[in-house]
């Protein structure tokens, strides 16, 4: 079934390195900034409202989601919120920014065994200058042929992708922690999808239904990719 | 000199698109948001300050630039800035994004002319998703075969793109508006640069210097390509 891959694409954020967590403590920071003003299930709620309605504006990373933290303060304590605030709104999106990296559990020992056999590359929805910073800080630089960025992670953008690495959508497998984002839209142009779920999935993310599919596996770990690989 | 050139890569902002009045436009707000504070010469520089010492941390385009409109209105005002103010600023660089695309002269036709005989790819360090939403917008699309998002316009990142078409830098053509990242660094890893100035360019992107190189050709308007690579 695995046989004809020939190029594997890796979500980055919460599939090589710890990546949500930090915005779940800058929600709760968020939430505490705004408690004279909204009970804490009320400010998350509205914020992941205002995440969204930005969306397709801004799309997705950290510079947008320090933006809407901003407009949220603003729009959701009805302007009473303090210049101070936003400072410490500004400051902790370049705390973001600058987060050491993580590398999660199996990862590198995974990359090293494919390395060779396969064309490795990182495809993220993420913001170039920040997927690279943190490719860089992860010391996983050298197991990846390049990075790829799209906008959207949709049928479209897959098939472009495939199209881009000059192979078939069957030569392509996508490894990652989203169902929605790196395995349906994968599924359904052809292609091959490893799911490895991660402990945090941000609300936007989540899909309820488990997959049955042949071209797809759950693992519980990147390593066990190896041994279905090499089956 | 230039018959071995199989790919062409353009620079989008004001290269294919007016972009940077927008700039000066918000600039000017800030400006005058700001005068109460401060005279309008020592907000500019102010703000170019701010823009220089964020963009390792950001990068480039409209949401780093609005992070930064927000931090300096911040700073330089020591925090006596309006929460309406702030939001004046989130609202203008909403705005930016939404600014409707106006291609340059000469653009369309020199892309449907050279269309075919050459790879035309665009090239750009901006961001992502507001250069796709640009292209779509422009109509121009149809003409490139995908986009290139480099983090920075340097030596290194170009000789990734070469390496990444698959072809050898004499094969490759840049086109740009600004020498520092369009032309100097594209000379410097041995393809071919043609400058079209735009009659604005950011403080960060200006070089004195008139450029003499074989491989280089100051243009007036993108049509003169046509001739110069058919001869």
């Amino acid at each position: 079934m695995f046989r004809d891959i020939k190029a594997i694409a890796f979500d980055a954020d919460d599939t090589l390195w710890v990546n949500e967590p930090f915005f779940r403590k800058a929600e709760q920071e968020f939430c505490k900034l705004m408690e004279d003003y909204l009970p804490e299930a009320e400010s998350n709620r509205l914020l992941f409202e205002m995440e969204m309605q930005n969306l397709p504006l801004y799309g997705y990373g950290i510079k947008p989601f320090t933006l809407s933290l901003i407009e949220a303060a603003i729009k959701y304590s009805e302007g009473r919120v303090s210049i101070a605030a936003i400072d410490e709104l500004i400051e902790r999106g370049k705390a973001m920014l600058n987060e050491p990296v993580e590398v999660l559990e199996g990862i590198e020992e995974t990359l090293k065994q494919l390395n060779g056999d396969y064309e490795l590359v990182m495809a993220t929805k993420g913001d170039l200058l920040d997927q690279e910073r943190k490719l860089i800080k992860s010391g996983l630089e050298p197991y990846f042929h390049h990075i790829e960025i799209v906008s959207d992670k949709t049928e479209k953008q897959y098939s472009k992708l495939v199209k881009h690495l000059d192979i078939k959508p069957e030569q392509f497998l996508m490894v990652g922690n989203s169902v929605k984002s790196d395995i349906l839209p994968v599924l359904n142009i052809g292609a091959h999808a490893f799911h490895i779920p991660f402990h945090t999935t941000w609300e936007h993310e989540l899909v309820k239904e488990p997959v049955e599919h042949p071209r797809f596996r759950l693992l519980s770990s990147a390593t066990e990719m190896i041994d279905i690989l090499k089956s």
